[in-house]
């Protein structure tokens, strides 16, 4: 089977996961619950909970406890472009090709969603301590869980969206630290907390959960650089966005402060580091490697 | 000592708690927490932690397990204020006496910090695994975080904002029902969830802590239409706010549903069956009761 065809059927086993922990839509609060469901159902990659799951899978996890941290992150991801795409925020109408939510809901619903998606979804990663029998297994459970906390706050991805918005109003620019803390925090963190909960739920040790961290560290920063990549690279049709947005907008991104030859030749060092950490361990994951170099080579 | 005296030392000792576990104002981030602890510090009665406070001591809890929760579920209540003063929603410009969050960060930075006090409250709850060392306690722990959790979320205070913003939006006013699940979510659900964290934690059993989810019903119900009452018969001195606001908006109390007598008749009737739910258990604490009577007949 090809990587293509595996992948298809991966994300459509990912989404019966995330779909089994998805709220009923009834009740006084059913409007909110529309509105969260409207915004997961959106569709994506589904990037975050196939690396926690794949990365679980290399350790040797078995059996249910690491489902409902998937169906969590992809939650905390999920509020985190509803309330980015607010008025107050980056006010974007559409997403993926749908109105977002606050177009369909009302803005003070959007709030309502992407606070609901967030509580909801440390409601549902606690739902892992019903397969704890063990005190090793709470244990475990209890240290994913402040691991995935920490990698979506202040310390993790809302400090990158608040250093990100401040640096918007910036009228000089950013600093070369300054980006790297935005791509970091932004977009590593959720890339790191999908990867490093899969290992501690396996039942990783210390220096294997530590080089899982290193290694998504790079994904994290390689997808973004990327990014920023194809902005300048990229057409209209394959991008989905006009392509060179960030140049009208004057932003910095890490092609203007490093030039586009450094640029790629950074992206092929941090994923060829990514991919060798991944193979070093004991048990290797194929499928998980080769998600990680098509994620950073993509071309869209 | 008088009450009143009793009560400032408690509130004393429940801000020097809530401080310990504030984040530090540094980093890119910086703003964002300088939002955040402009927000907690704000003041407030405390009412929340110190009841989760007086609940684990009734139940002799003891040592320092229970602090993170107090400190945690204040960060609730905040991030709750916060997005709900926002323009989108009741677009309030002054809260006790000071400028909303939103009007001294911007609106994205509200938003942000209210997300990030949300977030940061579930790091914070976290923080209590690190006091336990029995798999007993690292039981005990999961069940308050998951109560916690539950009763901030949408089928807790989320679930509450929601029907309370649609009913905002309906020409034909509230029904009892929609009143009442309206007052339970938004109101008493935090209640219910500090009381029931601090039973949980200090070891109650089940029986006792659906006793006290049921006395922390009573207690949020008969406070929220004790509010509807000063809202019709406080003056504008000792309320702070314009007495008679909610007949002004057309807006459907418990009050226009019931009658003035009735619901001081309900305060009362609740009120006391609260109280004697307290007095029931083996140990009592008697601050806590008078706590509850004070809350409740409260005239401002």
């Amino acid at each position: 089977m090809n990587f293509d065809k595996k992948l298809e059927t991966k994300v459509n086993e990912v989404e019966r996961i995330i779909g089994k922990y998805l709220p009923e839509e009834k009740g006084y609060q059913k409007t909110v619950i529309q509105a969260m469901n409207y915004s997961i159902l959106a569709g994506g990659k589904r990037l975050r909970p196939m690396l926690m799951q794949e990365t679980y899978r290399m350790f040797r996890g078995g059996g249910e406890m690491v489902e409902p941290f998937m169906a969590a992150i992809e939650m905390v991801h999920t509020y985190s472009l509803v309330h980015d795409d607010l008025p107050c925020m980056d006010n974007d109408e559409y997403r993926r090709g749908r109105k977002t939510t606050h177009v369909v809901y009302g803005e003070g619903m959007a709030v309502l969603a992407g606070d609901g998606l967030l509580n909801f979804a440390f409601e549902t990663a606690m739902k892992a301590f019903s397969f704890a029998e063990e005190k090793e297994e709470f244990a475990r459970i209890a240290h994913a869980l402040s691991v995935f906390a920490a990698k979506a706050g202040i310390y993790g991805m809302i400090g990158g969206q608040t250093a990100d918005i401040e640096a918007e109003d910036m009228e000089s620019g950013m600093t070369k630290e300054q980006l790297l803390f935005i791509h970091e925090h932004k977009t590593a963190a959720l890339i790191q907390s999908a990867m490093m909960t899969g290992a501690i739920l396996a039942g990783a040790a210390e220096e294997e959960i530590a080089k899982i961290e290193k290694s998504a560290y790079n994904i994290g920063i390689a997808f973004q650089i990327q990014d920023d990549i194809l902005d300048v690279t990229g057409s209209l049709k394959t991008l989905g966005k006009q392509a060179g947005s960030d140049e009208k907008n004057k932003k910095t991104t890490y092609v203007t402060i490093k030039g586009m030859e450094q640029a790629v030749k950074d992206v092929e060092s941090l994923s060829e580091e990514a991919v060798e950490i991944l193979s070093s361990f004991k048990e290797r994951n194929e499928f998980l490697e080769d998600l990680v170099k098509r994620l950073i080579t993509r071309e869209k």
